[in-house]
């Protein structure tokens, strides 16, 4: 879904600082298919598709969108183009849109300023294209085989540190969309559970997901008993019985900006199976690692230690072998983005920064956890932007 | 979701034919990200991440997916893995998995009858590597940077042609998506409209899709009133009138097959406001050409022929110029695949081959019309496989 809520001039302002860092790379233009770089750039939002739709982003001289014909009018609806931001350029269903990307890029090189300005640099003749990074392999070749010439890198090296840095605009969506995925969580806790099979408990989250105000779920995870043990399990035909550990991993989109928010329940059934003392004490070990983590986030921290923070717990617990992911990662317009919160990732956290912190505990055939919240970092330190309770919900389900 | 209803032998078969066609194109390997082509291979759904998944499926020897350690489990549950078809191989959050990737050719690449039979050829030393058309730039370039000596092209050059001939397993999920998709369509046609918002109509299409069987809704197009006329329209805040056409353009996916029906609804509130006389004529052009083209499938048929059958009418009636895009596209586990019903695509329909076919009217700042059923190409001609009314629906609404 199309952002609606950031405005004409924040567009404007982030096309003129992806400028400014493409000179300072050198690199004569961004080329950005349609995904979250197209989204951050012009509020446009449109399904990937195997018609090109391209943003043609040069150094210096006009922006130009290329769209096929059917999509124009939503294109020109966008922000960025409604604005004049942008120019739309279209094509019909039997053109050849690659090469009238190639030939805006020419245009773009035939004006002096950027001959003299970028394309004396490193990138060879007609200069480095940075492509965005989601871009398809099938864009991806036959942009190169059109402009044999040039050099190609990625779009994260001028679009990364920009997005990474969320603004208020920005913060407040991914609040509206944690406040609703917190609902669907407490809606699914206080619900019936067992008996029913993962896959149509998924289901319900996804409804769920969207009655609450998102404009579509993206993923609903139920993992229950054993299958808890499996960090990204696929909800499957498994019924949940009582005794079950069920971790629920859920998110969608709002007005593009993602929702990803993990809670662990326990299932007691009407007989009040609760949670044996193994389990007991590796909650307690992961909530404290999560807290300890979440406690951890301060401007100029370098990402991996908040990685620290929650292993260091896992591990002085014993259970440091079953911790077999990332802290976190980056989330925005793309679900998981820059900064990731991973050993060997030493840049500082910077205010405006929004990530999953997430540590979880996975008991290979028997059970397991994991408690994730986005969180922003304030001049301050944390900003949680999800509140639904992070204790084990032993539910009776 | 991971398709379940395809035996592990489908897929073994389905290797074994990709491997064929890769000799023929005397290409090294296929390299095949998470999506469709994956899918289509290995049973192996999975959602799209900037954690490399990647079948290396070289033209002898073992085929190999690596796979992030965290997903391991679910990989390992997959149809092609469960049965022993292809090897894992699992890599750690630190680890560099385009490296893993590149050793694994190495390895394919010292097999004697690798250098043999396929370096011989014309894509260089380590040969040609065919990258599945949707893989992301960003692990592109990163294997172009690992691969220097390789050339690259893309695996639709080998798998297009095996996955656009649909075996009856196939045709059966796309049968019992294309279904559920008619039963919504029904569904929304019955319920309240006027003074709705299109995002709430939307929603709403979203959650039945699920309720009635997808395990996933892709889009909900809902365009009313004018917005009726753009054919890729974004659902908004417009509310629908009486008076109002509305164009519902819905599909999701079923075990990974997609569904993608479009039926045009009239409007009339409580006064009955029915359309005019040139909507009228514009319908029955459509439903028209629709029912034409759908009547000139046959094995052997151009697909241009499809879309001629569809324009010519449209043309007759001096609708020409309104209907802006191709008649149709293939579908199956991507939304649109091969064959594309497109002027220029002399391909001949073969027998299994399923799209769409949708031809459309659109009046810009007026209002438009559009009719798509997914069909199959059996041997006595066309398969439709949804089955909702496709006359205009005229609905209190």
């Amino acid at each position: 879904m199309s952002t609606r809520s950031i405005s004409a001039a924040s567009y404007a302002a982030r096309i003129g600082r992806a400028r400014t860092r493409l000179a300072g790379e050198d690199a004569a233009a961004l080329l950005v298919g349609v995904g979250a770089d197209l989204q951050w750039l012009t509020g446009y939002a449109r399904f990937e598709s195997e018609r090109l739709t391209m943003l043609v982003l040069p150094a210096e001289g006009r922006v130009t969108m290329v769209v096929p014909r059917l999509e124009r009018p939503g294109a020109a609806a966008c922000t960025a183009a409604a604005a004049g931001a942008i120019e739309l350029v279209s094509w019909e269903e039997t053109d050849n849109p690659f090469e009238l990307v190639a030939q805006l890029l020419r245009e773009a090189k035939s004006r002096p300023e950027i001959q003299l300005g970028v394309l004396g640099g490193a990138w060879g003749t007609l200069g480095g294209l940075l492509l965005s990074d989601r871009l398809w392999a099938s864009f991806v070749l036959r942009l190169q085989a059109v402009l044999p010439d040039a050099a190609f890198g990625l779009a994260s090296t001028v679009l990364s540190g920009l997005r990474e840095v969320k603004d208020a605009e920005e913060i407040e969506l991914l609040r509206r969309a944690a406040a609703a995925a917190d609902r669907v969580v407490e809606a699914i806790a206080g619900g019936r559970l067992v008996g029913r099979t993962e896959a149509d408990i998924s289901h319900e989250v996804q409804e769920r997901l969207v009655a609450e105000g998102h404009d579509s779920a993206a993923f609903a995870i139920v993992a229950s008993g054993p299958n808890s043990a499996s960090p990204h399990h696929e909800s499957g035909e498994r019924e949940v019985c009582a005794g079950d550990p069920i971790v629920l991993d859920i998110g969608g989109q709002l007005e593009g900006y993602c929702s990803d928010t993990t809670r662990t329940l326990w299932v007691t059934g009407d007989d009040g199976g609760g949670p044996d003392d193994e389990y007991r004490r590796l909650y307690a070990t992961l909530q404290d690692a999560q807290s300890r983590a979440t406690a951890a986030v301060a401007p100029g921290v370098p990402c991996e230690q908040i990685d620290v923070a929650a292993r260091s717990v896992i591990e002085a617990a014993g259970f440091g072998a079953a911790f077999t992911h990332r802290t976190g990662h980056g989330i925005g317009l793309d679900g998981h983005e820059e900064p990731y919160l991973v050993a060997g990732n030493k840049a500082p956290l910077k205010v405006g920064n929004t990530f999953s912190i997430e540590p979880g505990i996975y008991l290979e055939g028997r059970y397991g956890a994991r408690i994730e919240d986005i969180v922003a970092c304030g001049a301050d330190g944390a900003d949680v932007l999800n509140h639904v309770s992070r204790d084990l919900m032993v539910v009776r389900g």
